[in-house]
């Protein structure tokens, strides 16, 4: 084959049907016409072993932790962020922008390349938004394994999550029908001795446990042991589903015939054992971020055991593991810590772990994902990994949380910015999905466009404070014009950009993201990592920390706290996770908590309405404005265009 | 290897030791210490080729359905259904049994066996039952991947059954909140045309809409397609969780601030749209039931189009596709519909499909997995089935429902009992897990034991009602006494069993099964195919059906109703679907509703308490007596002694 017909690996090189056609057209286009690359040969590009890569599934393999220890020496590769300016509903391309870069860097350039990005939620997948494997000719393929239910990761999350939440509900019911003799009778039976978990909890409270079996407890002791006595108000775990259902907000549980319990007030009467509680979208669980930010199974197994629920009625915080379920939910995790292989359009190596939704979670791939493709590639090569929604959100998570608890230090930020995006936030009228655009945005017009590039200028601003050298990818849309884009590039460089370049990876694949390749490659050349830093540090107190990143990267003049919020910070503190750093929840539209403020908003305060405590995953995470932690579904969700294709097996109408 | 040392498949002989370890230690043993056969080999010993056989994790593949099609002129192999006596909560060792057969067939015998299992809940793996995977040196190894996910079909069946429970609530809320007009705008946008799912609803209204764009529908026909007007009151579709959670079996959905609609009563006001509802545990779902049963992807495609949600406040049922969600579900479950394969400790092969608790579902591993079980082994070989709990239950649903669907033979049931469970059934004293047996289950004690035998009997005497020659296997425990297991064989015999066997493959694997695999090759050989049939016609009534199957099976004087299940009833038997087979919940502890009467109970009454559709799935669902469809956790759960030893990745304490 001559060089005109492969691609830098080798490959066939990629041919493009214009128009472009849908997201899974493309996808079976590619599977059935050039053929996928069997997944343990896509691991040997960046010279994985048979015994590092599981197959598990169609295309998908599991790649074990032992790739990165058995790499230890390798220099690391460079390390490149992705992130966004504040989107539309429709999405900029960040997740497009994040595969096509890396096919470019890898089929195009040469280097070894691979892209780190989150598996999508199910949730979404089915409602309103697009997929998440990327689109048009820069995708992971094949689309639809790689949007539903991946490798289970997720999956295993909501069974952890959920088993964590009824041995709350359970364990409350059983304290408040059993005398503290009774409980501690049925939870250390005569004769088994004491598991693992509970040595844990015996070791926390201090009581001595070691040649003594449990009949010889004082009732002091067997209260303290087994009484929990968690205060239905301060409990903050939330049952979990991988789907958007409105109705599951806020729900009463416990409402069962057989839920009840004796009335404390009404001697012979019983009452309901049933509390106010709600689901979350199973990537906002507090398991998705500790799987997140883990750095071994040992790490998630304790970051797991010591995620807190709740307080006490003294006020002590109440953990998993106090639960007894710190072990069981690592065992339901214990395949999930290890991150998805598949490939691009081009075969380039992908690999996918964690979660979505930096709005309501930390919202960036893993941890482990990110240094077991830092090893592989080496120091000549790239691990581009991509950090969710708005850069405001995202990356300052990135920087702040993930690149704190991994101590790898990113080379450059990519900041994907769009005309239409840039339009909406220079005053364009609102942009939804299921509608057509109106004129404004199919037409060029400069004057809202130049107002809308303060938004993409403030995220370079905010980005070079952690400094790393900031490029901007103009992500290309059929529309644009040639001056637009020069109008965009022109306000990046005056912004203090390194570099600002047009991308047109979505039309063309890894060949037309290969000038924001050398950018990149530039930038990570020419940057001084001495110069990364965090915006905050970790011993000042948790509002001075939320106060930084409000003013700091959302320009808000200061913030302000509900009554519960006061008291949870009050609380936290109190018990010593004042120095965890911040993962605020607020919408990915705007710099402010108002998603309808556009451009840079200016003299806006962030109203903190509570404050969840993730101390097992290692952060606290203020839930700021009027933001969901579960969406919901419109009147026409997604599914209604999903089918399949009885006879083949063909799946359509998934974007 | 000398012929001493190996076993009939040419693998060394299974090495066991004695005391018999815990069951995760004798699976980590074989996978540390004798390996394991690569999953393709496995397949390889029935002919599966490699494009077949899809390798999805740890030890595990899936099979493609084209396995059976590709087989097609094949005759189908032996088909032998294991089952037993209404069980103690410990368990009498049914899946143990099918194991220990299906090696002895295999292993020792050497004939082409495959094992059909379903996938364990992982309710129970964290709550208080054993494991699903055999036990002793009768499993399905490692049994920690066999015990946690498997494959996944669990959770796809959580994500489907709770994608369509979303979309029930969130069509209601914008139906509440939307005109006929606006609400068919959204779902019918102008230029988008039908999609498939909602030109099926379009033919089942018999409007017209080819050649016709939305705009041109008559009001009345937007108003009949947009609006399915649900009546809250008769809403039967659940949510699930995978998770023993009893607050979850009554909630009240919609109580967030944003689930509101305007009054009808009192202009001005909104009022909360919430509604009582619950869950199930996954296995429950109609969504498995259609897995279970479906022959092929387009028959699962229908069975989820079809299952009936409720009904319109005219009556009319409303369906999974009348709310745009059967091609999403099934796309959900594309993968699932493929059965998993993995091994014995004697590295025989193992399908593990569907779900169990026959108690509260079908119970009953898949038809597709039989099916390619049957063409795998061929005319000389053996598929190995499981039907769950109690013969009263899990048998009767196997024949009755199971085998109508698939049109299977099976040549021989062989009915698992132990000398424990007859003893408690002739009236000792209770049994339950976490507590030491008494001593009439640890010394000698013939007369309880004969006064039990009659519950064996009665399910020998349930079994021949359909047809099939009924082998007794006398799963050996090591407190039974030689004269005990006399009388038990005795029993079996005087009640017309066609043989009736002591095995030991608990404590020595297929070995100690020879003579049960023997016994089971001549009945079948020796069976009449003939002579299989149904114990009740489709034909009749619904009420007539569920009156056979208590008299016949149950031993019950007659039945009861509620005034809910009356309604219930007639209005199936109105919408056409009186003529469905019937799958009764009840419990698994006797032949009555109540679980306390032991033995053969007579002149009990069978409580019917509502009575779900499961039209899709092909069966309708009577709720009996106090059961419940989503169990809880005790005080101290079996998660209490999970845990992983983060050094190497073992998994500890799972049974």
């Amino acid at each position: 084959m001559s060089n005109e017909e492969t691609n830098a690996l080798g490959y066939p090189k990629l041919a493009c049907s214009t128009p472009v056609p849908s997201d899974i057209e493309v996808s079976q286009q590619i599977v059935k016409e050039v053929g996928l690359l069997p997944i343990r040969d896509v691991g040997r590009q960046v010279g994985l072993t048979d015994d590092e890569v599981i197959p598990w599934g169609i295309a998908k393999a599991k790649v074990s932790l032992a790739a990165r220890e058995n790499r230890k020496d390798v220099p690391d590769g460079n390390y490149v962020v992705v992130t966004g300016i504040n989107p539309t509903p429709l999405g900029e391309g960040k997740s497009t922008t994040t595969i096509g870069l890396a096919q470019a860097l890898g089929a195009i350039l040469g280097k070894k390349t691979i892209a780190c990005i989150r598996q999508p939620s199910q949730g979404p997948t089915f409602g309103i938004k697009g997929g998440a494997a990327g689109g048009g000719y820069a995708q992971v393929v094949p689309m639809e394994e790689f949007n539903l239910h991946l490798t289970g990761d997720i999956h295993a999350i909501t069974a952890a999550n959920n088993l964590l939440a009824a041995a709350i509900d359970t364990r409350m019911f059983h304290e408040a029908s059993q005398s503290d003799e009774a409980l501690f009778r049925r939870l250390c039976p005569a004769g088994k001795g004491f598991s693992k978990v509970q040595k844990k909890r015996l070791d926390k409270l201090e009581i001595p446990y070691e040649g003594r079996s449990p009949e010889d407890f004082t009732a002091e002791e067997k209260s303290r042991f087994a009484r929990l006595d968690l205060d239905p108000d301060t409990i903050t775990w939330q049952r979990v589903v991988d789907t958007c259902d409105r109705h599951l907000r806020n729900v009463v549980v416990g409402m069962g015939a057989k839920e009840t319990v004796k009335s404390k007030e009404k001697e012979g009467e019983r009452v309901q054992h049933n509390r106010t509680s709600g689901f979350d979208i199973t990537v906002a669980s507090e398991v998705m971020a500790a799987l997140a930010l883990a750095k071994s199974l040992h790490d998630l197994r304790e970051k797991l055991g010591a995620m807190v629920v709740g307080f006490s009625r003294k006020g002590e915080p109440v953990t998993a593991d106090d639960l007894g379920c710190g072990g069981a939910l690592t065992v339901l995790m214990k395949d999930a810590i290890m991150p998805t292989l598949m490939q691009t359009v081009e075969r380039t190596p992908v690999l996918v772990h964690a979660g979505p939704f930096a709005n309501i979670a930390t919202g960036n791939s893993s941890v482990v994902a990110d240094e077991i493709a830092l090893k592989l590639v080496g120091p000549d090569g790239f691990c581009v990994t991509e950090a969710g929604f708005g850069a405001d959100i995202g990356m300052e998570k990135f920087f702040n949380i993930k690149c704190r608890y991994s101590g790898l230090k990113p080379k450059a930020a990519v900041i994907v910015a769009t005309v239409r995006a840039l339009k909406m936030h220079g005053g364009g009228p609102p942009v939804s999905a299921g509608r057509p655009l109106q004129k404004e945005y199919t037409e060029e017009n400069i004057e809202l466009l130049r107002k809308g590039c303060a938004n993409l200028q403030k995220h370079i601003e905010n980005a070079k404070k952690f400094g790393v050298n900031v490029v901007v990818a103009v992500n290309k849309f059929k529309t644009d014009t040639d001056a637009e884009i020069e109008v965009v590039k022109e306000a990046a460089m005056a912004a203090g950009a390194f570099d600002a370049v047009l991308s047109n990876h979505w039309a063309l694949g890894g060949a037309g993201a290969a000038d924001l390749a050398s950018a990149v490659d530039k930038a990570c050349k020419e940057n001084d990592e001495s110069n990364f830093k965090f915006l905050y540090n970790l011993d000042t107190s948790i509002k001075e920390k939320i106060e930084t990143i409000s003013k700091e990267i959302y320009g808000a003049d200061g913030v302000d706290y509900t009554e519960l919020a006061n008291q949870q910070i009050e609380n936290y503190e109190k018990n010593g996770y004042g120095s965890l750093p911040i993962c605020i929840a607020k919408t990915q539209y705007s710099f402010s908590c108002d998603p309808a403020a556009k451009g840079v908003p200016t003299g806006h305060r962030i109203t903190v309405r509570e404050i969840r405590s993730c101390a097992g995953a290692g952060f606290v995470y203020p839930i700021c404005g009027d933001i969901m932690t579960i969406p919901g579904l419109p009147t026409r969700p997604g599914f209604y265009d999903v089918d399949i294709d009885t006879e083949t097996g063909d799946v359509i109408g998934l974007f």
